[in-house]
């Protein structure tokens, strides 16, 4: 396990003038990490290995497995690509949650779920509250992320999750290969250190925006959740059902907004 | 469920001059398709609807639950997102496999399953052959891929899988929201029309090249994958041990080479 995120090896690189050199290039690495309450293992995920304690607290909080901080008694990362989360006290694991993820041994092994309903994990919608950005802010947000970002200028093979104030400082950057784990660091470290809900943050992701990133920023009570690519349409359906913003290709100068525009200041110039 | 995989609305843009729009704009669908072993649901996978019955079959496919075409009776879609495959006379699901599978996000091919030993399928490696591609070609490929590709060009929001001949010629092409899905779609149709091993096939991918994209390639035998985004440390790994041809960062005229570089003519000009 490397905590640098980053390995290095030769590879042979065609040029623009068609020359083949050997070169050394830096590869994002990418691990099974799995994930245990207790001695139930509830998933394994590819994740580019550093912050493990965050993924897992973030994991389990976006898939209500948890939902306040005190209800997480420690948890422990081995050296074995395995993280380790032990409840509070009196603190049960719902099996209506962990059978979602297959560990439960039950006839049918898993339960499937074919409806939104069913993955829907019911998070409260985020309550009116008068929180807005202005545009100057938000187009400023993906150069602050990049600028924070150290390993995807060297591989090009990273993500990364911010979540940054109103004022457009940044509180928390992460990275991983894949977006999702991105997000759980991020959000998982914000619930590690009692700051939830996030009522007054945006969440801005690099990649593209699924339904499950919107979850896990409501999962945090995130007003504003911003993508530099494109949302699908679960996504904006879900966002616009939760009261929360969703700003779409933010590349400055230009965005979309898919939901709740009455957060964006519009008449900030 | 909408087969065309886009669906539209209207969105609040903000253009270059800074001025505000109403637009409509398309968006990636986005939905969760269980997928069944007759009455036994093994996983639900967010997806673009569309070839629902080649995912199933190319999923079941690259997780070893199937290995041969005549392994599958029936394969039936329903009109709320399930798919049912019928297994053929004799073959028994392996409740080992089906433990490992939860609700899979569309960026994961493997969220969801709970043991690291579980996620090598132990397919065999690529056996020595005489199968080579020219840098002409190879350099021709992305774009005949996007040429293939409606969806991508509308919603920037969907990535694409295509299985290529040594000549260029594009054999099967699929897109979906994740790309895992894209390619247990293509090699999916390809196992069901009874094309396996492809072994005189390129995988060429729109985005990155995970450990799971590699080892779904070679469930289906194809001894060359190249992607236009970077490939993960694990990727390397496998395709090196499998005696697989990972190309990188393919953008015309540029390339990288991580494995076995035998495979790709260099004297072709």
């Amino acid at each position: 396990m490397k905590e640098s995120g980053i390995g290095s090896q030769k590879i042979i690189q065609r040029k623009r003038d068609g020359e083949l050199e050997y070169l050394p290039d830096e590869l994002t690495i990418e691990e099974p990490l799995e994930i245990r309450v207790g001695h139930n293992p509830i998933a394994t995920t590819m994740r580019t290995p550093g912050h493990d304690e965050e993924l897992a607290a973030g994991f389990l909080l976006s898939e209500g497995i948890v939902r306040a901080r005190d209800q997480i008694a420690s948890v422990s990362v081995g050296g074995d690509n395995r993280v380790v989360v032990k409840l509070g006290d009196g603190v049960k694991l719902k099996l209506n949650s962990t059978k979602r993820f297959g560990t439960i041994s039950s006839s049918c092994g898993l339960c499937g779920k074919t409806s939104i309903d069913a993955i829907r994990q019911n998070f409260p919608a985020i309550p009116p509250a008068d929180i807005r950005i202005d545009i100057e802010t938000l187009l400023s947000l993906p150069e602050a992320l990049r600028n924070a970002q150290s390993d995807f200028t060297r591989t090009g093979g990273i993500h990364a999750a911010g979540i940054f104030g109103m004022d457009g400082k940044l509180k928390i950057a992460r990275e991983d290969i894949g977006r999702h784990n991105a997000v759980d660091k991020a959000v998982g470290r914000a619930f590690l250190d009692q700051l939830l809900p996030l009522e007054s943050y945006l969440l801005l992701v690099s990649g593209r925006a699924s339904f499950e990133i919107i979850q896990k920023a409501l999962a945090a009570g995130i007003p504003i959740v911003a993508a530099v690519s494109a949302p699908s349409s679960l996504a904006v359906e879900l966002a616009r059902d939760s009261n929360q913003t969703l700003i779409g290709f933010l590349r400055p100068p230009t965005f979309n907004v898919y939901t709740h525009i009455e957060r964006v200041i519009l008449d900030s110039g």
